[in-house]
This record gives structure tokens, sequence and C-alpha cells, in this order.
């Protein structure tokens, strides 16, 4: 076995993780100009290769979750936009659709679940339209007789993060060859990084300058970005205090097949409550249909048995005719969940007033990746353009590290 | 293109389909002494690849279905030396344990429905043992209080039909290489076999001289045997006037892991009746379970949504901690299924009185494919060497063919 050490790499920016968060971070960077280097053993392998799409700050407001609304808005009104620009620059249809979402109760006490989280929609001045489960049923004849509720959500929307990870792939490649001369294998680097590269190696809240990878390359950049996921928390050379609470919340997802005979099984994104629990029911153009998804914290990475059971019992409990779908795929993966359900997105305190120089963290997006794609690359832009908005440092990934100070709690 | 025909290739006898049946077969043709060739383009891909491979003449007693038990019984009284001859033979462990069976109701009326079809089995001279629940706990701790009744059958066992068929294709390749200097791809042609081969082309009751590949091959044999299931009806060149009344019976089957706080989830096969609908779980030794199986005539081959909810939902009835295994692997595939529920197994008549030379079916095996593989392999073999028992003439393929005139029939 041969012990060189490969040449290092020199690029504009480095993004750690080919998750759709680094996806469309690269993507933006390379749109405002910079040599980009992505690295990721297996793109858009993991939440995102099980993601539903869903472009929902409606229908995923939680209670006290009023921050993240302003984020989840701001990427909504963003979204037409982005998958526009990608279509035009790609020629992929990225299955961007803008059908509505019906929100659906099972029984009574889901019916008086729905109607509080409408209570809090519209005092935030969402518009949640309720209808009759008649008017429902008319709009999609499939649905059970037996709902408790329906109401109409225009603003939520979809798109398929598959056919969205792999256009922005395509993409990248594309101006890395033809704009900026960089090989394939240069734009999209499939080895594991292990850890960040500084500028004094002795203190982690120097500079960083780059990153290493399991086979020995170091990548030298100007700004390195960390959007790796779960595996951003406890990643080697991050500042000392530094602290990613970061923990995953493993989901069970479902594809299906509808045969002809049903089609149109759904035109609209169905998101019931099902006897307290959540399930829905995402169509996508290809008769196919997407399932899901539970939010178990046990631990387990594979599929879960129950999670399976409850999700074709719940769905079947809004459109009976579940039962005759083909079963064609089943999907496990962990969702990087924090504290306060809000991402760790931003610059790292240094402990010293400052941001640690050349560093960003993007991570923690739980179930809002795919929706807040293009705002986290818009914020992560801006700020490396030393333009950052004050209004977004409440997602600083220092808010859970008293010990850096970060500005938000000085 | 070219168009050039291959050379014949001539064999003792050929085998059309690499289902279990046919590996069954060939195997035991080769241990005969007779060099063979089988012919299939993907072998042990369709029932055989589901099967749970339960070996259960007793649970597996319908009512009026008393003709296939002398069969079943016949079948399983040849298997301990099956297995232990094959696991000689190669050295490879095909999974066979004669571990017990318990027969589980769930609810009064399984209970009830439990104890009839203990009176038809005991009726049969079946050894089957009513045990409390409480005993039923006792043996196995993961089952549900809740259960309503146990019988024990300890003549029921269970083999890997995938191991099964590995260890049979493993043993044909050498056998046919060390003793019939047979190229491995001339043991197993790949190849899909399109009709056959006829000592006289235009009467299809002459006889049968081999078989024509979809590549313009023809294998010449003394024997031809069909035993390509559900293929076999409609084959060409089958002689006029057969009718082979076989039909799919779609069945759902899930492989499920059992993580470690669980094991062992049970130690005997479980074969429940919940709300009357049957499932079991059969236990593997690598800490993975099979849940099975639907029986579907809908004619749709994908896995069913419906199906699966079922198996998961009655399996945690009997087992409420099977919602915390991971769920690895959902099959669909077909049975053939015959009017009786009998296989079409022997020679068929030429309308003349006597049966037409050098060809014999195998095939309609429907649930019991795995079963019935050591008796049917057998009962060929026996035909083969003009020893024929009457007993078996009630299984005739040609038995749905009065046009015919078989004895049976006369």
């Amino acid at each position: 076995m041969s012990c060189t050490v490969p040449d290092p790499l020199s690029t504009g920016i480095v993004v750690i993780g080919g998750g759709i968060i680094g996806l469309g971070i690269a993507l933006e960077a390379q749109r405002a100009g910079h040599r980009i280097t992505l690295i990721d053993p297996d793109p858009a392998a993991g939440a995102t290769f099980a993601a539903a799409g869903m472009l929902a700050p409606v229908s995923e407001l939680h209670y006290q979750e009023e921050d993240l609304l302003s984020l989840t808005l701001a990427s909504s009104a963003r979204w037409p936009g982005f998958a526009r620009t990608l279509a035009a620059e790609t020629g992929l249809d990225i299955g961007y659709r803008t059908t509505p979402t019906l929100a659906l109760g099972a029984d009574a006490a889901d019916r008086a679940a729905l109607g509080d989280l409408r209570e809090a929609q519209t005092r935030q001045g969402l518009q949640v339209d309720r209808v009759t489960t008649r008017e429902a049923r008319v709009r999609e004849p499939m649905l059970s007789p037996n709902i408790s509720a329906a109401h109409l959500i225009t603003q939520d929307h979809q798109v398929d993060p598959r056919a969205l990870a792999k256009a922005i792939l395509t993409r990248l490649a594309a101006v890395g060859r033809e704009r900026d001369g960089t090989e394939p294998s240069k734009t999209l680097v499939r080895v594991r990084a292990t850890g960040l590269l500084h500028q004094d190696p002795a203190d982690s809240r120097s500079p960083v300058t780059g990153v290493l990878l399991a086979d020995g390359t170091e990548i030298h950049a100007r700004e390195t970005i960390l959007a790796n996921g779960l595996g951003a928390a406890g990643f080697e050379g991050l500042p000392e205090s530094l602290v990613l609470p970061l923990r995953p919340v493993h989901g069970d997802i479902l594809r299906l097949r509808v045969p002809a005979h049903l089609r149109p099984l759904t035109t609209a994104t169905l998101r019931g409550i099902v006897r307290g629990l959540p399930v829905y029911v995402v169509p996508r153009e290809d008769d196919t249909v997407v399932i899901g998804a539970t939010a178990r914290e046990d631990g387990n990475p594979g599929v879960s048995a129950g999670g399976v059971h409850q999700l074709l019992r719940d769905a079947q409990v809004l459109l009976p005719a579940v039962a005759e779908l083909e079963l064609i795929e089943t999907t496990a993966r962990a969702r990087p969940g924090t504290p306060d359900n809000a991402p760790l997105l931003g610059r790292v305190a240094a402990g010293d007033g400052a941001d640690v120089p050349g560093l960003l963290i993007a991570t923690g997006f739980f179930r809002h990746g795919v929706l807040l794609t293009p705002v986290a690359a818009h914020i992560v832009l801006e700020l490396v353009a030393g333009r950052g908005d004050p209004a977004w440092d409440r997602f600083r990934p220092d808010r859970f590290s008293p010990a850096l100070k970060p500005k938000e709690y000085a």
C-alpha cells in the first residue's frame, strides 16, 4: 500500500455534505460566481433520498415555532424562482407542483385538533379555508366518506427531492466543467471528509482554511461550509466549546404505485390527523404516491415494521383505496433534529466578539430541509458576501454554546 | 445480426423450469445416474424466492383435500433423508429445522375454527396437541396474552427455500462437471424454453424428443420434464386436447430482522388464525423471521399495500413485538393454483390408451412446492424408470382433459 499524500486541491468554496442543503448551497455559490467543490461519498442518499418534498410552511406550522415560520415563509416565497431558474438551467423536471393541500381529520378529536391548528395558522396570517367534507370529496372522490374535517391550503406545494438533487448535481458538474474548467471528479469529490483545516492547527478558533478527506487529500478554500447533517455534531476541528445538539429523528416513508383503474388516487396533497397521528399522501405525476412519515427517536436506522403498519393503516382511513396500491419502496432515514426544531445556520463565534473566519454551518433542518433549501442557500451566500441579515441570527449554530458568548446571548 | 442455428445439445433428461420442483427433479435424476440439463433464464426467482419453506402437512390440511394429504405426508416422510443427503453432498446448510409449530387463535371464533380444524386433523390420524394459552406463553414468552387457543404440532418443520435452491444448483453443477463432464453452462442453461420438440413435428401426441430454446438451440433428451409452474399452461407443443387449468394465486410475504433485545422472537413456527385470516411467523437462525402470506386472485403481480398491512396487523395480534422489528424485504410472487389445489404430476395420455413417450409434467404445486419437492422428484424418477405407482395416478396432469380419456376417467 502506497502512502503518498495527494496534492492539495484549491477551490473557492468547499461544501461538506451533498444532502439537499449542501447541494442548494453549492448551486447558489456557483451562481454567485464561486468555484465550488462538494464533498460527499454518496450524495443525496440520506434524508434527501427519503423526503416527500412537501413545501408546506402552512401545514408544517407547529405551536411555539413561530420563529421558524419566518424562515419557512421566506423560503416558500423563494421556491417559484428557485425552481424556475433550475429548470431553465438544466432542462430537467424537478417535480415542482403548486397543487393545493387538503388537511384532513379522521375522527371528532382529529377535527378538534385540526380546528386548533387552523386558529394558530390564521393568527399568523396564513390562509386555511374550511371546506365541508362533501366539498372535499367532490374535489377528491377517493376520500373516505368518514372523514370528520377538511381544510384547503393553497399555499403549500411540492417538489420531487430525488429529481431536484439530480438536477442540481447535473448543473454543478456542467458549470464546473464549462465555466470553471474543473473536472467533474473535483466538483463532486466522493470521499468522506474527516476534519476541518485551520490556519493555526493548534487553535480550533483560528480561521478555517479547508477540509481534510479520508484519503489524505487537503482541500483548501476561502469558505468551508459544513452541511453534513447529523455528521456535523462532533466533526473534527470544529471550534472548541461549540455545541451542536443534533439528534437523529428517524422516519419511515413508503412509495406506492397507483393501478390504472384508481388514477388519480388524489390530485391534492393530503395531510391527515388520524386518531392523533399525522400521515400524508403526496401524489406524483408518474402515478406513484408517497405516504409518510413516522418520527421515531428509537435510534433504529432500519425500516420499522410498526411504522409501516401505522402508515398503511392511517392512510387507508383517509383513502380506503390505498389497500389496492402496489408497495414499491419502504425507506427509513434519519432527520437531523435540534432542541428547538430550527436549523443551525450561519457563522460561529470565536469567543472574542468576532466569528471564526472561513467557516459556515448549515445543518439541523429536521423535517424542513427541502422547503428551506432556497433560503438556507441565500442566507449562506449573503454571509459569504459579508451581507448577513441580523434577522437570521436567531438561527446561529452557536446559540446552544453559551461559552462562545455569541452576540445573541452577549 | 447473425442467424446461425446453434448446434443441438444432447442430454439424458431435460428439465424445463428451475423453481424448487424442477430443481428437485433435476437433482434426483442426477442421483439416479442421468445426465441432466436444466432450462431457466433465472432459476429460483419465482414462488421459490418468496416461499417461507414450511414443511407442514398437518397445519396445511384443508377440508376436502384428503387426497393431497397422502402426498404431503409421503413427502414429509422423505424430507429428513432428502435434507441429510443434500447436506452431506454439498456441505451447505439448507436451513432444515425440526422445531415444532404452534397453531394459534386470536379471538373466540378463531378458537372455534382451530378446534374444527383439529378435529379434521385427528380424524386423519395426525397429532395435534391442545395446550393452554399459558403453556404456549411459557414456551414462547413473546406471545400476546390475548390469544384464545394454542395447539402444538411437532410434525411440521421448515427449510430455507433460497438456501435449498442454492445448494441444489451448486450440486447440479458439480456433478455435471465432475461426473458427466458437462460444462456448467450446459447443466444450467439460462435461456427461455419456447416449445416441445416431437418425433413427428406435425403430431403433438407423438413422442417428445426435447425442447426448443428462445435462442434457437434444440436440446434433445430421452425425457423432457415440464416443471415451469404457470408457464406450463399453453406451453408450445403440448399434446392437443391437454388442459392444464393453472391460475396465478399471488402471495405477499415479508422478511424482518429481530433486534438483539427481542431475540428469540419465537422458537416455534407460529401459524395463527386472526379474525378468520391466516398468518404465520417462521423464525430463521439468522435472527430474521418470515411473515406471510396473503392469497390474492386479483392478478396484481406487485406487492399489495393492503396485503402488507394485513400481515403486519395480524402478526402483531399474535406477537405485539413485531412492531419493533425491522422490515427488510417485501416480496410478491404467484403460486400456480389448480382447481383441486393438487399438483399436475405425471405422464400425459396420448388418447390411444398409451402415454405420450418422453414427456412428464410437474406443476400446479400451489402452496406446497417446497414440501412436495422430494416426493414429486421421487414420483417423476419412478415414472422415468417405468415403475410408476398407480396410487399417484390421481394427480395425473391430464385429469382435467376428458378428451384424452386418461385411465383414471376411462
